[in-house]
Formats: C-alpha cells, sequence, structure tokens
C-alpha cells in the first residue's frame, strides 16, 4: 500500500472508548486519580485500542539498525564495526535490549535497516531490510536520496504490520548505528528551527571537543542541504537515516491499525517527529517511554506535546526505555481491567 | 530481639560488593553510564545484599493499615469504615495493590497494626498484630502511648524478618489507614521543623476548607504534643500511627537483614524518616519508588536523601509505587547479571 493510503487510514482516538474507560477508573476502589499517570495512560489506551478495556498480552520491540556516513567527521565515541557487533548481541540476547525486553516480557524483533557491511549471521530472526550500506555523509550532502527515504518509510510500515498480525497490541521502538545521535539531533533542528547547539548532545560519549565537532557537524548539514521542514520526506533523505525512517514507518503502520507506540529516546524521538511531520494524526498513537539524557531531548518532547514517563538518565537507545515503558503500559491496562468496582467489593465512596 | 539490638545489627554498606558491581557495569556492552538510574541502582542493591550480583527473586509488598482517632476532625474524604472495607479488598485481591503486585510478581502482605473496628476476616492471609483500635485524636493529645509507638514498631520487625526468613530479597511498604496522610504530615513538620501549610497537601481528595482544616489540626497537634524531633519514638507516638511505627519497624527490620525496602509515597516516606531518627543508617537501605502528588513529599524525600524513581502523580499508597519500584529494582538486578561483556560479545569498545 502507498504511504498516503496508510496514512488516511490512521483515525482520531475513539471518544467513546476514551470516556468509558475514564467512567470505569472513577469506579475503582480509589480515590478518583489518584493513579495519576497510570489513569491516563490506561484512558489513552482505550482510545487507541477503541475499546473501554484495552488490553496489553502480546508486545515486541522493534529495534532498527542502520549505520551513518557522516561518521567520517568523528562525531562518535564508538567505531562503526560496533553496529553489527551489536546487532549480533541482539540476535545472541545479550544486550540490555534481550534483558529489559525478557524483563517486560516483550519479544525483540532486530531489523538490518543499511548496516554498512553486510551481517554475517544465518539467524532467521534477522529481518534483511537493507536500503543501503550505510547513509552519505550528511555533512556533504544528502544522507541518501528521496526514493531510499520512502523506502525506509515503507519498509517500517511493513515491519510493523507483520508484529501486528502476528498479534502485538502494543510495539516499542528501538535503534542501533554509530553516530546517529547527529542525524537525530539534525532532524530536530530543522523541523523545529532551532540551534544545533540546544539539540545537540554527547550521545554515547563524546568529550567536550567531540561535541564541539558535532555541533559544527550539524550546521554544516543544514546550511548545505536545506531540508524543507514542511516535508518530512526532504528532512528525512537529507539529514536522517535508514533506521530513523523505519522507526518513523513503524509509527506511522501502528497508528493506521490502532496499535500504541511506546517511543524510545533520542533517536525514536527524531523519528517521531519525521512521522508526525507526514502524519500529524499519529502523534495520538505514541507514548513517550522516557526522557533521555541527551541535550534536546526534552525540547523535542515538548515540540511533539508528548509527556515522558520516566526519567532515568538513560542515553543507550534500542528500545530499553520503552521496554520499561512498555511494563508501565501494561500496568495501566491491568489497573483498569482487574481491579474491583466500589460495588463489588463492598468499599464505601467519598463522603459528599 | 529488643530495639536496640535490632537497630546495632545495622551495618554500613558493602563498599566492595559495590565497586564489583560497578567495575562489571562497565564492562557490559553498553556505554558505561548509559542505564542511568539503573545502572545506580544496580550497584546501591549490591551494596545491600552484600554481593557483586545482587537479585531479586522472591517480592513481598508489606501493607498495613491503622485507624486515625484525628478522623473525627474532619480531615479525609472518606469515612474511616473504609479502612477495614479496603483490607478485605487487599485480601480478595481487588484493590489496586493486588493488581499492581501481581504484575511486579510480589506477594501482599496484610497487617492489621489497630484498624478501629476488628476485621471480620477469617482469611489467615491477615496478619493480626492490632496495637490497639485505632489511635487517639492527635489535635487533643498524645495518638497512642510510647509503649504503643515501640510495640508498633517491634511488630514492623518481626513482619518483616517473618517474611525475609520465606525468602523475600526485598520489601515494599504500603499503608492504608483513613486520615494518614495527617499523622505523616505532622510527623515531617515536626521532624523537619517546617510549617504544616508546607507539607500538608490533600491526601485522597480534600477540598479547599478540607485542607485548610487539616493544617490547623496539625498545627495544633504540634502545639498540644510538643514531640521532641531528636526522639523519634516521642515523634511517633505523639503524632504517628500505629501502621506508620509499624512500616518504620518493616524498614528496621528489613536493613538488619541486609535487605533493601522499596518506599511507597507519602505516608510510608514518614515511616522512613521516623525510621532514620531511630536508626541512620538505615537510610541506605531505602529506595524511594517515586514522587508522589502530595504537597511536602518532594521536601521529605530531599530530607532523607533519597531520590524518587518515578513520577507519576500517585497518591493512592497501599504500596502501588512501591510494586513498580520493585519491578525497576528487579530490571536493575537483571542487566547487571544476565548482559553480555564486551569480551563475551566480541563488541568493539571505545576509541580512545
Amino acid at each position: 500500500m502507498k504511504l498516503d493510503e496508510v496514512i488516511k487510514q490512521i483515525k482520531p482516538l475513539d471518544k467513546e472508548a476514551m470516556q468509558a474507560a475514564k467512567e470505569r477508573q472513577d469506579m475503582l476502589t480509589k480515590p478518583a486519580g489518584s493513579l495519576g499517570r497510570l489513569e491516563e495512560l490506561s484512558v489513552q489506551l482505550a482510545g487507541i485500542q477503541r475499546r473501554a478495556m484495552p488490553g496489553i498480552k502480546d508486545k515486541a520491540v522493534i529495534v532498527m539498525a542502520g549505520d551513518h556516513g557522516v561518521t567520517a567527521e568523528g562525531v562518535s565515541a564508538y567505531p562503526q564495526e560496533v553496529t553489527p557487533q551489536m546487532v549480533l548481541n541482539f540476535l545472541g540476547g545479550g544486550a540490555a535490549i534481550n534483558v529489559l525486553a525478557r524483563h517486560a516480557g516483550a519479544r525483540v524483533v532486530v531489523v538490518d535497516m543499511g548496516v554498512a557491511n553486510d551481517i554475517p549471521s544465518a539467524d532467521a530472526n534477522l529481518i534483511r531490510r537493507r536500503v543501503g550500506p550505510g547513509t552519505m555523509n550528511l555533512a556533504q550532502g544528502p544522507a541518501m536520496k528521496r526514493e531510499q527515504a520512502e523506502e525506509s518509510i515503507q519498509s517500517g510500515i511493513e515491519v510493523a504490520l507483520a508484529e501486528i498480525s502476528k498479534g502485538a497490541d502494543i510495539l516499542g521502538t528501538g535503534d542501533m548505528g554509530i553516530g546517529n545521535t547527529t542525524p537525530s539531533a539534525a532532524i530536530a533542528c530543522a523541523l523545529m528551527n532551532v540551534a544545533a547547539e540546544k539539540i545537540a548532545g554527547r550521545g554515547t560519549g563524546v568529550d567536550d571537543d567531540g561535541l564541539k565537532r558535532k555541533i559544527s557537524v550539524i550546521e554544516k548539514a543544514l546550511a548545505v542541504n536545506k531540508p524543507n521542514p514542511k516535508d518530512g520526506l526532504d528532512v528525512l533523505s537529507k539529514v536522517g537515516g535508514f533506521e530513523i525512517g523505519g522507526l518513523a514507518g513503524v509509527m506511522i503502520g501502528a497508528a493506521s491499525k490502532h496499535v500504541p507506540v511506546m517511543v524510545d529516546g533520542f533517536i525514536s524521538t527524531a523519528a517521531a517527529m519525521i512521522a508526525v511531520t507526514l502524519a500529524p494524526e499519529c502523534r495520538q498513537y505514541l507514548i513517550s517511554a522516557h526522557r533521555s539524557k541527551e541535550n534536546g531531548h526534552a525540547l523535542m518532547l515538548e515540540w511533539l506535546g508528548i509527556k515522558p514517563l520516566l526519567d532515568f538518565d538513560l542515553r543507550l537507545g534500542e528500545g530499553t526505555g520503552a521496554a520499561l515503558g512498555i511494563s508501565m503500559a501494561e500496568a495501566a491496562c491491568k489497573v483498569l481491567s482487574e481491579m474491583a468496582t466500589f460495588g463489588e467489593a463492598g468499599v464505601s465512596q467519598v463522603v459528599e
């Protein structure tokens, strides 16, 4: 299906289901509103899943990997070879996302969106959706062709739909790609029209010089490419990345099927900004798992108008925050469906 | 065992285990420190459990219930009969804490520390440790006798030790007691020497008049009773509650056995303040699950010097925040013990 047609399928949240969830929350044996964010979350999930009692049973975190030509500029503390090494670590179950997804009862779906070198694995769980062998250096020209940007989003949609057809009722997003805080910051700068220094951070751990270099690389990328903030595909193609486009596609695909998306940290939030630029209705389907330690993340979440659940100083990516957030979303659904009402439990209500 | 002897058993955290945990965190396949609060938590838990790889398998949330004579002053939005009704709801599995404890894989231990009326239940899971039929009205004199304060703490210690001997390697605290934000706020005011208006909040939902009334009740309680902030038992007996003393005892008992305590919201934090006044070393064994919506909670956490994990606008009590926090503590331990190291996974480290 064409991107435009998928976007057209994204409906506003179901107001009736939200109202019913809200009414039930007020009948449960607790002071109205006393479970705070969990109650809000349950109402949003009711609207997304279009039912008064939303449920989360089958959970998947989709981790998309891609490489970035901009690493040539020395913007990361790690060498590019780490991207495929970490993909193998994901497949082997030893990375942080594997541990935290297991803890949340979620499966990890690993997608090669365009790692520089072929990943030497016969693992059937590796989904190969390579758009190219890493992006071009965005400091010197567009990161990718417009058709590649479209392809990355299309692939993300297809990966999301495949997981949803297997039964997933929530998707988490995760990323792996050495250097990818640079394109993510560039996307945020382009869409929000703010200076690079407000957004760029230390990523996986560059020093002061590295941070300065990163800021000037982002400034150069914006000056050289002049991405058009009204055109999500233009921004993605000029200063984005294959895994970032893929994650934007995951969000659009999920929203088209009324499936909530738990958005991880900095890179996933940049992808969300692309998704919302292409499909504004998509925003209501997104839940921010956490505010990361990366510099501009709070501003990006404000721009999106979504409030993070956790504030744990995470800065790893991979979907680690999303896995924790998925567990909170599941807890929110369970409160709504499993708690006794005042009537059922024979508990007196508030003195009026 | 006498309270003094239990307190003497509380040791400082094991620095060697903490160092070993920190070193292992830095060998795991992620940038050092990139899991933020989860890493900090794993190191604290190593120090508490006195082993490089702390583990959380058997989890219990101890919910203590008690009534408060001060409800005669109209400080709560709910009638006192709700306390035993909610205890029955806990035993029946329909309350929020039951749902969230199940989600976290924790058992719920329900203790009657002094509900006004006998709880009509043959449920063997109800632990009866009644210190009295609710406290006296603290606005008119001491809430309880000093011997009752001691008894409540002693009971809390014994309940904690019993759960630990059954295998619990983390305890969460929870409370139920109509009116108990008033004694909790009074404890905080007495120990911190701050005005009632800085601490008192709306509890389960009093209106503006109710809040004014509550503030003047707390002022009166402090003026009438003159609790001595250097003497935790004096503060507890004059302006506390049976369940609050019980929870302070749980914390002291757990710390004496190197078991971490996940501290719930406002009431549990007041109990923590009593525990730390009696046994300063106890503080390092406490983890704050969340910052509640209740007014002075943030100040109380600052006074204790513990940083909350979640900020979900919870204001229910029962241990609901603690249940969510326990799941985070478990996740922190799993990261430390289940993630692959750089060497094991064949992943390159940072470019120096």
